[in-house]
């Protein structure tokens, strides 16, 4: 565990506030792309979970379920990272560019995150946990037709946008862009029947806080799973 | 589908607001349990589920993921119970009593919507539709596991408090009550086990608007699983 030499130079620090989390998870990458598209800069601690960092007695006081991102504002603690990125844009952007202030807008974010939340991580998880962890050797059929099944949801929900959440990309968008990237790795989205969400995916991938938080997890979490396959592969022979 | 005839009398009437939703179904009660916190009244719609009304052309207007509840609001339609009642109460409500205007304590309040949205409704659904829609006759063993877990989760959260989200009950504690209360009828929270989870569900159970709005739908769904395992055991004799 080490704090991140990689942080790039952003005009608004945030001493007391930290972050421990892992490049190659998608919920860590959705907060470490908020923190880059909001232009705050806290402390990053680079946690090891294949060394099992995360379920160590230092973290465990700040978050009993295990899990990664943890985040810290002086007393305040949190662990979800919809609840982070909405925090850190309501109680540190004043301009609403990213979360809208009035509750409409806002529950429209709300709405994408708990999509991602409920549909699109949890279908992350099950299919990428029984390669990394479980020594399976491909994506279960299973898990990609339910896969299938979230991008057609959301081709269906960018109809007539250019963006998930309004006339610009939002929280809504990096959060779903975190796990949809990761998605794409395992069951790439076809451009031929997701149109719309491959040029939405492409569009996103331009965005600089994609290019300087998500890029290089995404890059790691791709080599991981490419060398669990290979190893897989050759145990199968 | 029709409109809801058992609506109580409440003060603050919002005529442009309307509910489509079905008392058996745990995002909706805690919809319905959130309005009459709120003191709120809107229009609720009735809609039957096991005639596959919520697929119907009408509703798939409002939610191409054919999904209940439905809320609109002039122009804005929303599908997701945890964003629907998030707007209810920053938009409705002047108090912040259940969702705090502080980003801080509202953060807390994401953190719990979002744990029900990614663990525990989610745990529901694979426990309770293989008996509602696929024949099964029990609850899998594997779902009991994953039940007790989060029940696990939901005792180690309520160490040294007496609420979920804060000193008194907020979104988070209703939100959470919704699903849990549904899950007691099929994994029972022990109280042995777990005693302060089994405190806080009694506690809840004593809430005006835990009776108001959850106990009915909550019966309906204990019923109809009865039925089922029921109907399923005279099948297996």
């Amino acid at each position: 565990m080490g704090i991140s030499g990689s942080k790039k130079v952003i005009s608004h620090g945030l001493k007391h506030c930290t972050l421990w989390k892992a490049d190659r998870s998608p919920p860590c990458r959705a907060v470490m792309m908020a923190l880059d598209a909001l232009n705050l800069s806290i402390t990053e601690v680079d946690v090891n979970m294949d060394k099992g960092e995360h379920r160590g007695p230092e973290l465990a006081v700040y978050n009993p379920l295990q899990t990664l991102p943890i985040f810290k504002d002086r007393e305040l603690i949190l662990n979800d990272s919809h609840a982070i990125t909405s925090y850190l844009a309501a109680r540190y952007c004043n301009s609403g560019k990213f979360l809208p202030k009035d509750p409409g807008g806002r529950a429209i974010i709300d709405q994408l995150m708990h999509y991602d939340s409920s549909i699109l991580y949890p279908r992350f998880r099950a299919a990428a946990y029984p390669i990394l962890y479980q020594n399976c050797k491909y994506v279960m059929p299973q898990q990609v037709c339910a896969i299938e099944c979230a991008y057609r949801d959301l081709e269906c929900m960018l109809v007539g946008r250019t963006w998930l959440g309004g006339s610009w990309p939002t929280l809504g968008d990096i959060t779903i862009a975190a796990t949809l990237s990761t998605l794409n790795v395992m069951v790439p989205v076809d451009p031929q029947r997701y149109p719309r969400l491959s040029s939405w995916l492409y569009r996103m991938s331009e965005e600089i806080y994609y290019i300087t938080a998500n890029k290089k997890g995404l890059g790691e979490f791709s080599r991981r799973l490419g060398e669990l396959l290979e190893v897989n592969k050759r145990v199968t022979c």
